[in-house]
């Protein structure tokens, strides 16, 4: 499997991503891009984004982005995440970049920015985040 | 309104919280107990809860406790979040218990601890988060 | 070494912590108490403790605390640290207590609060920290 | 005062930052670069910069650069600091940059990159670090 397919599937295979809509983007080595339209499901009571699913939306591109990073057979896990929340996330979509900061044998860095899709090229910034995460060996997915 | 009425009426008027099924187990001036039982919307690819739905759940009790700690006609937003997950969130539910650590008339700081339920009294801690918060004036909850 | 004879050791030969005259009031396996009494070279233009002096202590405790929760041999350094500055840390002194949150194989978590000293029994929090700390091989000190 | 003379001013009545040696390399509105040269005031037991000392000057490096993004009369204070050590902070220097991620009239968030210096353009990344920080009114620094 390269990058995208396992981030695919991964992600498929996610109750709460697949639930929330999440669209894979791009995928990489160390780096992913994954999007959430917007939806009910996924606001506050201002009609935004809610914070968990930023969060959420944060936590799983970063997992992809060191997962891609390792070598077969081991995953990424997030021991502790950090958002900054910069402006409101009140685009139809929400779209976050997650780059791997260092890889180590058991621990990995990511950085995630995430982005209010505009129809535009001025996408403004809605959130930042930081994951510090554990590599461990991969479980099976269910075919 | 109360703090249990308030924190009520915000979290079924915010469509991540509703749709995940949010449980007010419990709401004072200043601290919150909400709670998620486990559905697949909710959870990892291994069957645990999501760090998203951790990080969501959180986030909301967060801010309920922030909220009802302000004086009225104001709202706390979460400005930042950090969240430790300490140990796989797999139990039948998770319960966020949120307390507040500082309020002041622009910033508030609350600390959470997520809890696996468990029959027994042995409820282990799933996960810490520190959150910190803006005060803002409360827009109109639609009736 | 008992827990206390070796975060003295390890106390003094750090020599960010002996310059800042770090006295080490208390030390059991996963829990450390460390103390700073003001001087110039740990303040703010303003008079308090500088948010990096409250930092490093924070880091310090915590990597105390769960060094001395580990087997003997291993030792807990840091991996990520956040620090929520609550009030201003203008005690004539400042107190950190850190405790483990959880104690794993590769990972550590602690919790830190810090006090402001005060004369009578109502100390006042000034920070709270959570250190993410990873488990290596214990380096030898120089005797 | 233009941000050069404001950030040498503030680093210079610091008591810890002055106490650590810190040189302002450059300051411009929302971006400063400060530098630490290594002594054993600021190292760990093993002779690499101390955790506390690499917060520290991440804390003031962001204080700096979003001090200078404010109005005159403004400045900010961190609410909070998260820094993840992505190596170990080994070289002769080590070099802070810090960019404003967001200004607010209430908030601000900077984000910080530490360096270890190195004699070739190879210079290695060692931490990466995010400040919330909270606008208030500028004290009389005394002259």
């Amino acid at each position: 499997m390269n990058a995208e397919q396992l981030v695919k599937t991964v992600t498929a295979a996610t109750g709460f991503m697949r639930a929330a809509g999440t669209e894979v983007v791009q995928a990489e080595p160390g780096h992913t891009v994954l999007r959430l339209a917007k939806k009910p499901e996924l606001l506050q009571f201002n009609g935004y984004f809610h914070g968990g699913a930023v969060a959420g939306l944060a936590d799983h591109a970063a997992g992809a982005a060191a997962t891609t990073a390792l070598p077969a057979g081991k995953i990424a896990v997030t021991v502790d995440l950090h958002v900054n929340y910069l402006a409101p996330a009140n685009g139809a979509a929400i779209v976050a970049h997650a780059k791997v900061a260092s890889v180590g044998s058991t621990i990995c860095v990511v950085t995630v920015e995430v982005f209010n899709e505009a129809a535009d090229a001025q996408a403004a910034r809605c959130a930042i985040a930081t994951a510090t995460l554990r590599v461990v060996d991969a479980p099976k997915l269910a075919g």
